[in-house]
């Protein structure tokens, strides 16, 4: 605190990234990271960006990375948008879009950087509970006001809602925006992307951080109308102008380029992951169908907390958050076989031996 | 413009960064870009980044980076902040610091991004006039309110002011922050770093993108005491929690052990510039005293566009702002040796022969 502080940054409630512990040999399943490395063409990208060119700055409009994500797409490179990290795009999203529309809707269990965005702005949201199998009913959507941000596949639940909820939603809110956050449509959902040309009022926001497996790249985009568009640019060229550099942009396009990388590894992360979540179930896990690349996990025995501080005890980390309704789940992102069956032996150990009255802290 | 949009980014008026030309046989001295490519250690940090480790998130304090300056500072690490470049760290400063506060004062000849960013933010603004030689008289900035941004060397002046007059504006503004935007401080200002355990009111910015010739990593960082930090800190992580990426953390790092590349690159481009800035003089052009890496000039009887324009046709690119002040005035950055040399030969061409009646356009 200091009387030199902008007031809002008192109410600030800043979003708490998972650990990234730097001296590690954590079997690090908390934060999402793909098991698998980038593409070898993202990488031969950077290598040959990785020169003098760099005291040059990057081209600020990501002409060629937004060209071909739209191209991919059947759109023209007017309806991308290119951010630091899709964090950054859903920044500035709510920015161009949201800021003095009203209350901002979105579920009350899902991605908990939506609150932070809204204090940040200073916007009033509201929270529509999910059901009691964390679905996201579309119904509950109907005429909101303000604005609306879904995540699809949600998280951390990691349940997809189906397309036409989304066109559902689209529909009953033809005078505000829908952002549909797709971080991690890529292990098993359908992309809204194919929806833009025919709704004004759609931003769709994907990353390069999970599926292309670039997340110390920093890279990700929205698509949507050209009017949308530009507003996003607006206010981008309000705040940074050179928001991705060179290489940053260099390893995305090469990632994107590399259709049958990002197929061959996206398969194996949901062989990998519907494997663990058989496993989980045998161990007694509450284990919702996930369409994404990690699990929603609650054991009908042994609290969550204390599996997750057992856990790491054990040398794996995984995620819990501080939320009433999902204080007793845990989300843990799918590694590689290795990660998986060591993780698996960890918590299997963990059920069946830890009491539950045993209090760890 | 869209009925999506919020009302605010109506009002907006961009930054408009130098042109960047993709497919270019341009002499190119109109984004202050460093002649020189960034040191070998830079681009050896990045090479041993690039690898599978790029799946995972990066380092989202910049823990190494931020101790790596503090120490060469003498300070601890809680007094540094890093972020996705200066632009980033300044569009933070201004909300952290400036939000809610009163009126923001600065030089009516400066860097226009400070004026967006007031209307990003909806900050009122006072523009202090520079005196006829474009100098910054720190006595018109005693007992202000709100907050004080200073670019010092100023840009597109390139007149530095003395570290005595920074002094001065800090003690007579003691209840508001002072920002120092140090850009181009390392061509021969004094930087006001060395203030900050004084002053709990300063925060100096610099970047890494121009003496260290890393326009294309996009890095820059605060210097500040830990409450200021602190601020930043909160603001970014209700923003984006991983602004700066792997490759850029490692060449940053790389860059700024090396002292030696360091030292040598930006002498020899003090160098070139005071050389530039002798036979510009001899064409009959006003070339004000520049501790930066380029020189604002203009000249006795050329028009500024006219020699814009002429030049570009050319194949050099400066760069021209259309402030009335300044409109006879052009920015012109230190190449190579070579780039300078093709520049004055250029420019000699045009004051020479160019009739001045001659209208382009």
């Amino acid at each position: 605190m200091s009387r030199f502080w902008s007031p809002f940054v008192h109410a600030l409630t800043p979003y708490t990234p998972g650990e990234q512990p730097r001296h590690q040999n954590f079997i690090k399943l908390n934060t999402n990271e793909n098991p698998f490395g980038p593409s070898p063409l993202a990488l031969e990208g950077i290598r040959s960006a990785t020169d003098d060119g760099l005291r040059r700055y990057p081209d600020p409009s990501s002409v060629e990375l937004r060209r071909a994500i739209s191209a991919t797409l059947g759109l023209e490179g007017d309806h991308v948008f290119i951010g630091n990290g899709s964090d950054e795009v859903l920044a500035h999203s709510f920015n161009a879009f949201f800021r003095e529309k009203g209350t901002i809707h979105f579920p009350d269990v899902t991605y908990s950087f939506y609150r932070t965005y809204c204090s940040l702005y200073g916007l009033p949201f509201c929270e529509i509970p999910l059901d009691e199998a964390f679905r996201c009913d579309p119904s509950q959507y109907r005429g909101r006001s303000g604005g609306i941000v879904i995540a699809n596949p949600n998280a951390p639940t990691g349940i997809a809602m189906k397309l036409k909820g989304i066109e559902e939603i689209l529909e009953r809110n033809t005078d505000i925006v829908v952002i549909v956050d797709e971080a991690y449509v890529d292990f098993g959902a359908q992309s809204a992307a194919e929806l833009v040309p025919r709704y004004e009022n759609l931003v769709v926001v994907q990353t390069f951080s999970k599926s292309r497996s670039l997340a110390g790249l920093r890279v990700g985009f929205a698509v949507a109308q050209p009017h949308l568009i530009d507003a996003l640019v607006r206010v981008k060229d309000s705040f940074n102008s050179y928001p991705v550099g060179s290489l940053a942009l260099a390893g995305a396009l090469g990632a994107w380029s590399d259709q049958d990388w990002f197929d061959k590894t996206r398969r194996q992360v949901m062989v990998s992951r519907d494997r663990m979540a058989g496993a989980l179930k045998e161990l007694g896990f509450r284990v919702p169908l996930s369409a994404v690349n990690f699990l929603f996990v609650s054991h009908e025995r042994v609290p969550a907390e204390e599996i997750l501080m057992e856990l790491r005890s054990r040398g794996v980390l995984v995620r819990h958050f501080k939320q009433d309704r999902i204080r007793n789940w845990l989300r843990v992102s799918v590694g590689t076989p290795d990660e998986c069956e060591k993780f698996l032996e960890a918590i299997a150990d963990i059920v069946e031996r830890v009491p539950t009255s045993n209090n760890i802290g």
